[in-house]
C-alpha cells in the first residue's frame, strides 16, 4: 500500500489514443458474443447527438425508450425498467430471490449473475442436468420445484449452447411454474433465433404473470460497449428491483439510450447483422465438419463446438497464442468450446488456426 | 394489463429529435446538481471516436482510466472500482453493511443510497443531529459509534448543505472511526471545494485504513449523463463490493469511459467550470441577501438558501410554474431550498423568480 507505481504511465489528454484499444489491433475477439457490425450508422448520428447532452442526467430519453418497448409488446412503460446492461436487473433478480431460497437453474446457462448472488446467501444454485442432447430438460426442472425454490432462471435461446428452447413446452412450463415463484427469462439472443416472437415469453408478461424476461441491445444491435438492457415483468415486481438502487433509467447513459433508439426499429441494419452472423455460422460449420468436429444447431451468435478428446481450455491457450480469443470450458463440458461470430476476416483466422489447436 | 396504449406515439427512426430533451427546452434545470458547461471538448472528441467501438464491451479503456486515477493518489488499479456512475458503488457498500448492522450518517447527506439499501435490511439509519450552523456533529457522531454499526458514511463537502468539513478534525474522526467499522466518504463534489487535494480523505486509504471514498466524473467534469463514477478504497474492499455483480470495469460504456479520460487532466476545463459555478454562486449569494435571505456558504456547486418563514416544498412549486427546477425540501428542514449552479442565464431567470416565490 501506498507505492508509488512509477510504471503507470499517463494516458494521453484527449483520451482518443487510449480508447482505441477494444479490440486490440491485431485480435480477433470471438469471446464476447458481441456484434462487430454494430454500431448502426444510425446509432452512430444519435450518438454523437445526444453526447453533447452528457453533462445532463438521462430522464425523458430513457422514457423514450421505455415506451417504445412497451408499446412492440403492447405493454406499459411502467413493465420496462432500464438498466447499465441486462447484467444489472439480472443481479438485482438473483439478490432478491437469493435472500428466500434456492435458484432452480439448468446446469448450462448463462449463470454469472446467479452465481454472485448466492455467493453471499445461504441458499444455492439448483443445477439441473441437462437432456442427451445439451438440451434443457424442462420437465425435471418441473419436478424439482418445491417451497424452497425462490426462482427459476433460463436462458432461452441458451448461452453457451446456442440451442433454442421449444416454444410450446417453455410456454407451458413457465405458466405453471410461475404459479409458485417468479421465472426468469433471459432473452439476450432472442432476436437471433429463427421466430424472435413466437420464441418470446413475453405474452406471460402481458397475461399478468409472474414472468421476468430480461433483454440487450448488446448483442444484435451491436451495443455492448453502450451498456443498455431491460426487464419486462410486472410492475410492482421491477419496482421491488428498482429497490435496490442500481437499476432505472437513471442509471443509463445518454449515448447509449439514443443509440439503443435508434437502433430498436432499425430492420435494415438488424438484417444485415443477421445474415453477416448467419455467413459466420455457416463458415464455423463448414470447417468443424473438415476437422471431424460436431457442433450444435445454433439460433444465436456463437457456436458450442465439440471437440472430441480435445480439452477446451487447452484448445483456447493454443488460440490465445494466435491472438485469437474465444472461451474456455463450460463447467464439466471439458471438451466443449464456445466461438462467437465476430468478423469474417477474424473467423477466418480461427478457421485457419483449428488444425493446429485440435 | 395487456391493454394496448393507442396514447404511445413511435419515436421517429433516428433517435435523434428524441434525445433533445434533455433538458427540456425553455426549462431552467436547477435540480441536479450538474455541470452545465460539460462534456469538454476533448470529452466529445474522445466520445465521437468511442463510440465507433461501441459494439464492444469496454475492457482496455476501463483500466486505463483506473491507472490515471491510482497514478494520481499513488495507488494501484487495484484500488479503484469503476460504476456506472458512483450510485451503484455507494449503494453495494450500503447493501453490504445493511447486512451486517446500523448506519451511522448526519442527518442531512446524500442519503440516497442508503435509505434503499436499509429498506431491505433489519437494521436501521442511525441519523446524528446537525450541529448549530448545519455543520456534521462530529464529535457526536463518534460517540454514537457502537458494535451495532456497520459503516459510517458522510458526503464532504456535504449535500445538500455545500458545507465542508474540516479537514484535520475529519482525518482524526475517520482514522479512529475506521478502526471500528469502514468508513465511507463521499467527495462527489471535491474537486469543488477550496482546497480539493487538502480535504480529500485518500491519503488514509493509502495508509492502509478501512476508509472508502467515492468520486464521480458527473459534477465538474460534466458528465452526469455518461455514467462514470467510482471507490477508491482496499483491494480486498473492492473485491466484495464487485460481488454484487453490478460494479466494475465491464458495466460502464465506451463513450463515458473515453469522456472521463479525456476530462481527468483537462485542466482547463475545469478551472472555466469552477470560474463560471463560482460566478453563478455570487450571483445567487447576492440576490439572496437582497431578498432578505440568509444562505450557507457552498463549497460545492449548488446554494443551500433559508426561506426565512416560507415552506421550500411552495416555493419549488412556485418556481416549477416558472419552468425552473429546484428542489424541494429535505428532511425537516422545511424551509430550506437547494438550488444548482446551471447556466449563468438560467440563475438569471430563478434570481428573476425570487421576488414572486417568496
Amino acid at each position: 500500500l501506498g507505492l508509488f507505481h512509477p510504471t503507470l504511465t499517463r494516458a494521453n489528454k484527449s483520451g482518443l489514443q487510449n480508447t482505441s484499444h477494444v479490440p486490440e489491433s491485431g485480435i480477433a475477439k470471438l469471446n464476447g458474443n458481441e456484434n462487430p457490425y454494430g454500431p448502426s450508422p444510425n446509432a452512430l448520428k444519435a450518438m454523437a447527438v445526444a453526447s453533447n447532452r452528457g453533462g445532463y442526467y438521462v430522464n425523458n430519453s430513457a422514457q423514450t425508450l421505455r415506451k417504445m418497448i412497451a408499446e412492440r409488446h403492447r405493454l406499459t412503460a411502467d413493465h420496462v425498467l432500464l438498466s447499465s446492461g441486462s447484467t444489472v436487473v439480472l443481479a438485482c433478480l438473483a439478490m432478491m430471490a437469493a435472500r428466500e431460497g434456492n435458484i432452480l437453474v439448468p446446469d448450462l446457462f448463462w449463470d454469472t449473475t446467479a452465481k454472485l448472488a448466492i455467493r453471499n446467501s445461504k441458499y444455492r444454485l439448483e443445477r439441473i442436468a441437462m437432456a442427451g442432447k445439451l438440451e434443457i430438460d424442462l420437465k425435471r426442472m418441473m419436478e424439482a420445484i418445491n417451497k424452497d425454490i425462490s426462482l427459476v432462471q433460463l436462458t432461452n435461446p441458451n448461452n453457451p449452447t446456442g440451442l433454442p428452447i421449444n416454444s410450446e413446452e417453455l410456454k407451458q412450463f413457465c405458466t405453471i411454474a410461475s404459479e409458485h415463484c417468479p421465472v426468469l427469462i433471459d432473452e439476450a439472443y432472442n432476436e437471433l433465433a429463427e421466430n424472435p416472437e413466437q420464441s418470446s415469453m413475453i405474452p406471460l408478461v402481458r397475461e399478468g404473470r409472474n414472468v421476468a424476461v430480461t433483454r440487450t441491445f448488446s448483442k444484435i444491435h451491436g451495443l455492448a460497449g453502450m451498456r443498455i438492457g431491460y426487464m419486462i415483468a410486472q410492475p410492482g415486481f421491477l419496482k421491488k428491483i428498482s429497490e435496490f438502487g442500481v437499476a432505472g433509467d437513471w442509471s443509463t447513459n445518454q449515448a447509449g439510450i439514443a443509440a439503443a433508439i435508434a437502433s430498436y426499429d432499425d430492420e435494415d441494419f438488424l438484417r444485415h447483422s443477421k445474415e453477416k452472423i448467419v455467413e459466420g455460422k455457416e463458415m464455423v460449420a463448414e470447417a468443424a465438419k473438415k476437422n471431424g468436429l460436431a457442433i450444435l444447431p445454433s439460433q444465436t451468435n456463437f457456436i458450442f463446438i465439440n471437440l472430441g478428446s480435445r480439452n477446451a481450455d487447452e484448445y483456447k491457450t493454443v488460440m490465445r497464442d494466435q491472438n485469437i480469443l474465444i472461451s474456455g470450458k463450460y463447467r464439466n463440458y471439458s471438451n466443449w468450446s464456445r466461438v462467437s461470430m465476430g468478423k469474417i476476416e477474424d473467423l477466418k483466422r480461427y478457421i485457419g488456426a483449428m488444425p493446429l489447436a485440435l
